[in-house]
């Protein structure tokens, strides 16, 4: 049993002992070294997965070359490449273990069949979908209205330990701004 | 009963004839002059909205008192603040008819309650949720990666016919650009 997975789900839904049994016999448990890839362009992604341990980044490389950070994931977060889920298409991305990172991965044909046989895990799974939807709405909303300092000072209101952990020019990325830059802020007394 | 919208559902999940009634009798057909707000800050989303005539905006007032438009939506889309529904609290931005629009209501607590009753319709929600997400993060994606030229050709070869029928300050606004450069680019003759 995956205690960790089924308090969190607890918070939404209820299951029944039967039912955490169920599920918790399609996770598979999956440990990554630091920097060892989870997905990269071109291939499928299996599934969605629960990270318990560890911290993971999502990322494009653009057409400069650079890395885009799309998406971060720490403990008790889903991290998955909806888009080649939801199309059944090659991924365009990268998902990658920033630290040694200890994950959950319900397979998406596991997934879809246990909806039928338990309604309550459909039920958490779109609201996870909803979450996920309304923090990328607000995203859009703060590159689109905050200042690029704004941007950073918010973001590390919201999540300080994040910032703390994740590397400088991993941050600069995600916010869509140069490591010089991000640089220069941290360099401030007052951050 | 709602054609258009069963229609819409049809192409993801089968609802057996009595459930579709079941469905249709809790929906509330609105219908909205042209300009007219679905939704203003400070008050509550009522539920989620298909547009089944016309053509909607969501949109915010930012700081500099400019109008940010984060959503349009057409015929055979849903529209709702899925940040005052998940969280239960009033709404930060506008939701208003761009033309005279006809729209079917789903009270959010009839969906939470039909969703016991009719599974395959929280089947249904949560693809609709997982296709939101894609797209909001396929957005993120253009943000970054493209300029803001590349940005306007990639919308309108996606969307063509939206293009011509939204206003072009709203574009501009959804673009995350000034109306300005939008006539600029429109002039060019390549366009």
């Amino acid at each position: 049993m995956y205690q960790e997975l089924l308090d969190h789900i607890k918070k939404y839904v209820q299951l029944s002992p039967s039912q955490q049994q169920q599920f918790c016999e399609k996770l598979q448990l999956i440990t990554l070294k630091r920097r060892a890839f989870l997905l990269e362009p071109g291939k499928h992604c299996q599934g969605n997965y629960f990270i318990t341990k560890g911290c993971m980044r999502q990322f494009l490389i653009n057409k400069k070359l650079n890395e885009q950070i799309i998406h971060f994931g720490i403990e008790h977060w889903w991290i998955a490449d909806q888009d080649s889920l939801l199309n059944n298409q090659p991924s365009a991305c990268y998902i990658q273990a920033i630290e040694e990172t200890e994950l959950l991965l319900l397979h998406e044909k596991d997934r879809i069949s246990l909806f039928k046989e338990i309604p309550p895990l459909e039920t958490y799974f779109r609201i996870m979908m909803q979450k996920s939807f309304v923090a990328s709405q607000r995203r859009i909303g703060f590159i689109f209205n905050q200042t690029e300092e704004e941007r950073y000072r918010h973001f590390s209101k919201l999540f300080p330990d994040f910032v703390q952990r994740v590397p400088q020019y991993m941050l600069a990325s995600y916010l869509g701004f140069t490591p010089q830059f991000l640089s220069r802020l941290r360099a401030k007394k007052d951050l």
